[in-house]
């Protein structure tokens, strides 16, 4: 009971995304049976939750303080509902080891060393099939090792052989290739633990920042889409080398890449023209799973590893929604659920077993910290909490480190708290000087400063450093809320539901930063549901991409979520632009705070 | 009737190896039953027929001149029983192209291009597997091609996309990998015609003239075994491009190889070790049927294209003896048949549907023309037949050019024509002018001179240039026809029958020119069983080749055979040795030639 506590308290330790997975659930909400062990509200609890939800006992476990024994209640939708633990997965990975110990050749035994090989693989892996490179190594490698050897197998594929026994060497890699964070999940196939976790910058975005301006670039020289490949190869190389150095585990051992991305993304990891997504009918060229091999594509870990990319839903809904999907079990569930997965492209998904729906909007990538003055990814150094209390900024740094910028989360509860202090109003202009002179508030006033024909207000001051949110920030994160907000809207039309008719709603997001989902309901991001049905769930298409890693039964019901989940074309959508504009306020949930 | 006459009579027309595909029969004996139509036997006819077999009314098509009308009777088994005729193969190659009409996408019917070719092939394809450098190109070829395209299939696996209907377009090659011939034939797979036939000298020949020495120079040297592997390729290639250029097929649609040799070749051509093979157990890496692509082994055709090579029978007898036994259908007959497979490694298959055993002897280059004096291969220019008609030499020469050299057929021609001339003795010492002063033949005599101590015989002087056989030249052949005939032996033994049990004596082999099977008895070569029961097949590894290319079913059928044929190891009979030395002479067979 207490470790959820624990887990969203200390999110300030072993916050370095880079290095372990990461906890499951932060910032849940918790009832407190006994109100008293626990120091009074705080504002920004005050802020974030309604006037019902603190009478009924609910507090914010990054905020409640505990000033003697106390009893608490997390909710059970928060542990079991938002994300299918790996420890619940069986691993039955699609590469398997297995130790073989074959007699050496006489003349009364002299049958092919491949012969050898598969009649002491004819239990397991009947009708084996080898490639020439694999071949090739073969009669050197046994004599080497007296017949004693490990095989690789890749489905009916032998994929290599080492000397000895090295079945507990068995290793394979997730990605959630995303248009601007990439994130690689290095796997023990033999335990199905995660071993650790790297993310980047994915290298492409140097040559243009969103799905289509990537498009472009692939269509305006004859290198450009062998370019954004290489980029997204390299990126995913860089954080294996890392990873593989980290672990002591070899390159050559890791056996397996499964990955998803949208499908813009698939196509160039796979050196796929991407064009026919930007033009109509925006037919795909490949929307299936797909297997290459690792050598085919530059990828650096064992060349003869599959590749698998998970199946795509439709032009602009790619296999990390399906990933998604797969990772929160909607397409088991009976409760109606909404996820919605935050990256550069946002993608929700709506529904239960019976029927799910999808669409896919482009919110850029504020989400992920890009195009912010001083955004950046969830890193050491990244502000990924902020609350307003009274005249004072409390900022929670990734790492407990000077503050260098904000990542997504941070920008989150900015914007929220701002708009609670009075800092924005609901169209989203910042306060200026005069506006703030009259209130309380105006000892904040020497935060204001005047930039670029309008104003910013400085979060944090390192030195002589400052870190400011200004209008156009704030502005890309109304763009983004509002795309994404008005996607729900046509989605539960679709559906023909209420927004109280989510049982849940989840966040999802590869920016390495937990969502804050009181303020996600705050800024008007989701539906005002009761904060005990919006949960933060992390990375989902990660996680669903480990999930595929492990076991290929996974991979079929992914292929069969992909071919069931029907796609919303939002742009061809009558309502969605009215939606939109509606959207972009900052009114939809005003909260119980006394500001 | 008359067809096999005028093929061997009319050898020296249209007899350019490098061509058009070979007569079927050639130097057959035929039965006359006008005996009166024709002029007398002549001395070769004389020398190499038996009293019998002259008595009896046979001939030699490449002898017996016509003066009135004639019929003539063709043994049935040399028209039915010598090698299967294409004709006869209902062509069904691994390789298959189907031309597609598909619907162009549209908003109602934007499944992935992907998608619409799988729909398009589910009811002759279906699981259809592609891979990742050909999903590169659907795109691009799919919209230019308006969605009407050829898809070339082999197997399971999509390996080409072609715009409009190229059904009609589809081209494989045969290739017989001998250690010193290669002989590649393009094949029409659409009707199963051998458009043309190439041979070359193994490039490989460079780095040792038999396989024991290729072994060690793949080993050698740390570059050694890609080195012979390029040289073998590069030995195909360019047969296959002057094949190409000859009837027009564009590389690029020829689709598949399948390859023939012995074991060392296969391991060599793909690029794997055969060291294995020259030391005890001598158990090879690879001994069963195996497909890589040709891009694998830089072969110059379709790169994704398949490359079959057939499965050996054991170290040393090798995929090109399946072909000859799939060829001559060894394993389907209740006969007992002897075939021969002469190259530089000779191949010796014993048996019938119920048994069949095999072994290798290293016979050498001999019958090749390598490793003799004026030795050539059957190409324009080399003398091919040889007669000695009282002092008169008389000659055949391929191309009807002057002579050049000697090639296989035409060497042992001169050898069992010498011997009956009493130019060489029974131990194949060649006669001195002393020896040779005595006899009505000593106007024979300016031909013997003297050579390294020993002596040589000028078969043919064209202007200047003299063409020999030398002492040497004999025992080369002494040494290959013994170790042949040694094999027969041990082989009749271990079958438990004796010569006379054998129903038809098959002579294979790739050098180009159809031996003449008299000569062959005559010197020992072969049983002295009657003449028409031994046949002169050709290039029968040649042709099982094209039979397997054609048909998947014949590829089933050539595992099998590979599996049941029973292996005698010769250097390890006790009675090998002794036998050897045995054959070696030529006292085996006297004609009743009158010398």
């Amino acid at each position: 009971m207490v470790s959820p506590l624990i887990s969203g308290a200390g999110r300030g330790e072993g916050s370095n995304v880079t290095s372990s997975p990461k906890p499951q659930y932060s910032h849940i909400p918790i009832g407190m049976e006994t109100p008293d062990s626990l120091e009074p509200p705080t504002l920004p609890e005050r802020s974030l939750l309604s006037a019902d939800e603190l009478k009924a006992g609910w507090r914010l476990a990054c905020q409640a303080k505990v000033i003697s024994d106390a009893t608490v209640v997390v909710p059970e939708r928060a542990i079991k509902a938002a994300i299918v633990p790996l420890s619940e997965i069986q691993p039955r990975p699609f590469v398997n080891k297995i130790h073989l110990c074959m007699p050496m050749p006489s003349i009364d035994d002299a049958i092919s060393d491949l012969s050898r090989l598969r009649r002491a693989l004819v239990g397991v892996a009947p009708n084996i099939k080898i490639d020439l490179s694999v071949l090739q190594t073969v009669p050197s490698l046994l004599a080497a090792a007296s017949y004693d050897v490990t095989a690789t197998i890749a489905g009916d594929r032998l994929i290599g052989l080492e000397p000895g026994n090295t079945v507990g060497e068995s290793y394979g890699i997730a990605v959630d290739l995303g248009t601007t964070s990439v994130v690689v999940a290095l796997v023990d196939l033999a335990t199905g633990r995660v071993l650790g976790i790297e993310s980047r910058l994915n290298g492409q975005a140097n040559f243009g920042a969103d799905v289509v301006s990537r498009i472009t670039y692939s269509m305006s020289r004859s290198d450009g889409l062998l370019t954004l490949q290489k980029a997204a190869v390299d990126t995913i190389n860089s954080a294996v080398a890392t990873l593989a150095g980290k672990f002591s585990v070899s390159p050559h051992q890791i056996y397996e890449a499964v990955i998803v991305g949208n499908s813009c993304m698939s196509h160039l990891l796979l050196g796929v023209s991407p064009q026919s997504l930007a033009q109509a009918p925006y037919q795909p060229a490949i929307s299936e799973h797909f297997i290459c091999w690792a050598k085919d594509i530059g990828l650096d870990i064992h060349p003869g590893g599959p590749v698998y990319t998970l199946p795509n839903i439709a032009g602009f809904v790619g296999s990390d929604t399906v990933a998604v999907i797969l990772a929160t079990s909607m397409h088991r569930s009976s409760e109606i659920r909404l996820a919605i997965d935050l990256g550069t492209n946002g993608e929700i998904v709506l529904g239960n077993k019976d029927r799910l729906i999808a669409c896919s909007t482009a919110a850029g990538p504020a989400f992920e910290g890009a195009r912010i003055s001083h955004g950046m990814r969830a890193t050491d150094g990244a502000i990924e909490r902020v609350w307003i209390d009274g005249d004072e900024i409390k900022l929670q740094v990734i790492g407990n480190r000077p503050a260098i910028g904000l990542c997504g989360s941070g920008l989150l509860d900015a914007v929220a708290q701002m708009r609670h202090a009075g800092l924005l109003n609901e169209t989203g202009r910042l306060a200026s000087r005069e506006t703030l002179r009259d209130t309380s508030k105006s000892n904040l006033l020497d935060r204001i400063v005047a930039m670029d024909g309008t104003y910013g207000f400085i979060l944090a001051r390192e030195g002589s450093r400052q870190i400011t949110l200004t209008q156009r920030d704030v502005r890309e994160l109304q763009l983004a809320k509002g795309a994404i907000r008005a996607g729900i809207s046509i989605l539960l039309k679709e559906f023909g539901i209420g927004e109280n008719d989510i049982d849940e709603i989840l966040l999802a997001g590869a920016f390495g930063s937990f969502i804050n989902p009181a303020s996600a309901r705050s800024i008007g991001l989701v539906p005002p549901l009761p904060i005990q049905r919006i949960t933060a769930v992390g990375n989902a298409a990660g996680q669903g991409a480990i999930m595929a890693l492990l076991s290929t039964e996974l991979r079929s019901e992914a292929d069969e979520i992909a071919r069931v989940v029907q796609y919303v074309e939002l742009s061809a959508h009558p309502d969605f632009m009215e939606q939109f504009i509606d959207d972009l306020q900052l009114s939809e949930w005003c909260s119980n705070a006394s500001i």
